[in-house]
């Protein structure tokens, strides 16, 4: 860590600086430069971290120069295993995986006629809301249990494995029974008792970025899951709070080249919630591929102008199936299978 | 609601439009304009709010004209009746209350210590922390259980009610045994199933708004808690996230007067994690009084270069105490008491 | 233009909006909603724009319906046809062009190595500053009308057409005489002075985004330099501020696949600066073309470490070379060439 | 300045960043962390500021420790001379001033009745503008030459000193001519060519912080000015963008403290744009009186509805004079007079 100390600060409040850092059973390293008094803080990462140096007197700021984060972070050397949902691998060097499916399920018939459609146009792994996060309380909320009992009994009938999203640590153990991945939402992103309860379980994670949630905080959410023991997590890019107003969200795509290259864990991009406007879901769904996603989520339904939630922006089957060809393509030119 | 049609719409779509409208139970108006058709729906709210309007073929937006809250909603006429934390009354016509503590409950002599100095200095509710949210899995996580002990015994010590952050459904019970308010911090604002359970408690919930949701994303969430038949909720503006770096976060003082115009809940300001940074929190204060606040909620540590969380932050005791004579001013300039 | 009015309208009021409509030499539509009073404004969209609507008493607020550009905006039918810079044109249908070339103009060797590589691996349009935009006034301004000479000369020796900024109404004319292409910085893209004084020119202008302009901001600042006779426009994405801190901005390509279906315009993207991170500028560039942008403007440097502006984010000229190549190979997998 | 070293640094690129720091005539001392090296800059900051130290190989970040602005800053001891608009003195030990006026001049007539109203109610210095800066070239442009007469005229009339705005490096002698204090919007905010042009003059200019402009890059524009040799500079909060919908722009009140601190100039606030909600504006007013301002600039119009810019945002004579009367309750309660 490294302390840059006020324009006015005084030898004596250096000294207590000094003495404060050694009471804390680390070391100093003073630096004198023209403007600034710098002074460099040594010992281990664990030990700086928790200290409040930036609260003793003639401090201005500190910079922290340690990672704060240790598992997730890209090891050199041997690339990181792939994190698979239901036997299906996402990851560098695999296929680009298309995660597909309604918003919410409504009925064992929708999501059934959904499901075939999706898998045949090469969706690979199914998603859908049993219980959906809604921000008025008068909103659909999902058919819990019952929508993943309907999931299970899809994924029985197409093979497809599923994926579904957990609001509420109670609740681990029923979903469980039921579904090939925990999602956590992006409003839940740093819902801390629910990311350590997830953290317990032995099916991965899909970890959507919250939508005013730094690069970093993202990381450090993930982290959250790994230290309690759970390394297979998924990160999913899926827009954040801008001032712009023609999107309901702006799908961050820079976000995905460097959680590729800070973490060992598979990027996913959603671009259906990136960009909320269904014309548009396409083009962001291959720019996500060229940036280097390892997976898309992308939202589907047969009859939107019917559906119970985000109708606006599911895409059509044949919309779909058509982007599944122009996602290949893309894919290919950047050196991957889709 | 108003449907916007997009400019190349078709009579054949406009009659599908008004056909899906009254198969919905819903009537329509249309409204033909130089450069554009604009399709009214009239019927209940209820009715309206559900139905995936925006999917149809031929609507490029749509306009919500209906309140989405209700319970939370100002009421014409009869001014609200106060709520209050363990007798302490909040709300417009009252006096502007302080809430203030550490940060973290770190120890009972910590504890007991601020405790009494804020109270000299005129705090009327004690704050204090035992479960903490964190960035990191590696920071403080706060002492839980003991925390809570130890803020009920200085509780009875001093005579002061106390608020402290619950992060998880199944602490509910625990945690209603020691304190006077329940806070639902602002990483948990959306926090759905959170906010469900502390609606069916009999404490106030000290609601704080989430770093990037809006205004109305602040009340639909209180309309979360008051539609479970909790109505004692206080709203707290903590501060939003922008692109400034300067500051920790942006203290949003636009919500007061907003929020004290559109609901019937008490306003109340936290500075501290507002503009986070310790020399500008008491201008930002006095701001927030002006601004129409029914109370502030500020940290105060008496040494915060030991503190264990937030220090940097933190008002010492005498700069609290010399804060609260100049709240006092303002709040009688704008015709209160405090 | 549709009026919502308050919740607590009076009939008195809504006879005073009506009567005020038709003062205007509007016509107005009143629809009564369960919850809402909403009044339709009839009329010429010129007349309808400038009225100081939302100012009448009982006015909650007034939602636009009619477009609020139309030189810029798509026609349909007819494809439009491209904008060229120096021959070299830019559009649907066309080539994805490639601008490369250094920040600034430093001396002619400079420019003349870089412009000669760029070349060889595939620009085809040269870049350089003569005049910078620097937030500090102690920061290298650029070389002024030395550079603009250097840029024409090297352009002689290469058969590159240049681009390059113009940041003040009385350069015009000198800026005029050496560059194939006048530029507007982010900074300036609602300096509307210039707006003006650039669209009485023969030559094209590319136009950022202001780097916090909303796409329809963008849009406008297009129209002004339309509605000042020069059509021969080129929008391009650069960056927009967010809360993120890791990037230097939120490169958002979002508003490429957005601008293409609104506007008649060219969309080129700039990755260098909306990311500003060396290591990932290849990616977003990847991305941009297949979110179908038009052309890229990249900064390449061949010594980067001693460059005199934004040395962090310049190319390699070789890294340059391999960039071009992947383009070309994403171009082709979305339909087109590079 | 502080270098932070990648993770994977060697040793050759520790002696290559080292020798290129000797290179540039500036000296270097290394520290040793347990997870990082850091390497210090050491030498004069004006030398350090434009070396592309962040290029070099191995470099992962660098981190400013000098202050980027001189001019501008708060000198230690003698508190700053206050900067004056026609004789009316701003700063810190002078009254609160209110600045006050229409949007735009639109007649004779109309801004001689809003001039004696705002005068009689307290208003010390008036406001109005001839150039407007318009997201649309159809909106009204400002009555150019002939409202700056007219604003001359009323100064004459009514003994107010006046500030307008100046868009165009061309138009400062003839704007000086009529003028007593030179206005850059916040559009302009970075408009370097016209703040090097203001900085000329020897009239006060009220700089606007630009809608995304951190604190930081409003100082750096503010020493723009004062480098080209005019002290009189005025910054004004105004607002920014945030994701927040429900108000116009974000008022930044957090701006003010900081400001006040960090530099010798004056600090106003534009509530009316800040908040651009009409019922809101009162409370803002008073809050950034509270937070520190010297001044406050609000619109006033005597009648909104008819108002050719900005009307939904305007006080009524009538609610300005009311709040006149609580700024300076606040303005007292905080130790001055207005």
């Amino acid at each position: 860590m490294i302390i840059i100390t006020q324009p006015t600060v005084t030898d004596a409040q250096i000294d207590h600086i000094v003495a404060r850092i050694e009471e804390f059973g680390l070391r100093s390293q003073i630096m004198r430069g023209e403007s600034r008094i710098v002074i460099g803080v040594l010992g281990p990462d664990e030990l700086i971290r928790e200290k409040p140096i930036a609260a003793i007197p003639g401090v201005e700021s500190v910079v922290p120069v340690m990672r704060s984060y240790k598992l997730v972070a890209q090891e050199n050397g041997t690339p990181p295993p792939p994190v698979s949902i239901g036997g299906v691998p996402f990851g560098s060097g695999q296929r680009v995986v298309l995660v597909s499916g309604p918003c919410s399920v409504e009925s064992r018939e929708q999501l059934l006629s959904i499901a075939k459609s999706v898998k045949k146009s090469g969706a690979r792994v199914l998603r859908g809301g049993a219980f959906k996060p809604r921000t008025s309380p008068y909103s659909f909320q999902g058919l819990g249990e019952e929508g993943l009992r309907l999931l299970a009994e899809v994924r029985a009938e197409t093979g497809l494995p599923v994926t579904t999203e957990i609001m509420d640590t109670r609740d681990l153990a029923m979903i469980e029974k039921y579904t090939d991945c925990l999602q956590i939402g992006s409003r839940n992103m740093q819902n801390f008792a629910l990311l350590k309860e997830v953290g317990r379980s032995k099916l991965p994670v899909l970890l959507k970025r919250g939508f005013s949630a730094t690069i970093n905080d993202l990381i450090m959410s993930a982290e959250y899951i790994l230290s309690e023991g759970n390394p297979n997590v998924l990160l999913c890019e899926r827009g954040i709070r801008t001032f712009e107003t023609m999107t309901r969200n702006t799908l961050d795509l820079n976000a995905v080249p460097i959680l590729k290259a800070k973490t060992r864990l598979p990027v996913i991009v959603d671009p259906t919630h990136g960009i909320g406007l269904r014309d548009f879901i396409p083009q962001m769904a291959l720019a996500a591929v060229a940036a280097g996603a390892d997976g898309l989520m992308i939202e589907v339904h047969d009859e939107p102008e019917r559906a119970r939630s985000d109708g606006e922006q599911a895409l059509r089957p044949a919309v779909f199936e058509d982007l599944v060809r122009r996602v290949r393509a893309v894919a290919e030119a950047v050196g991957r299978e889709a």
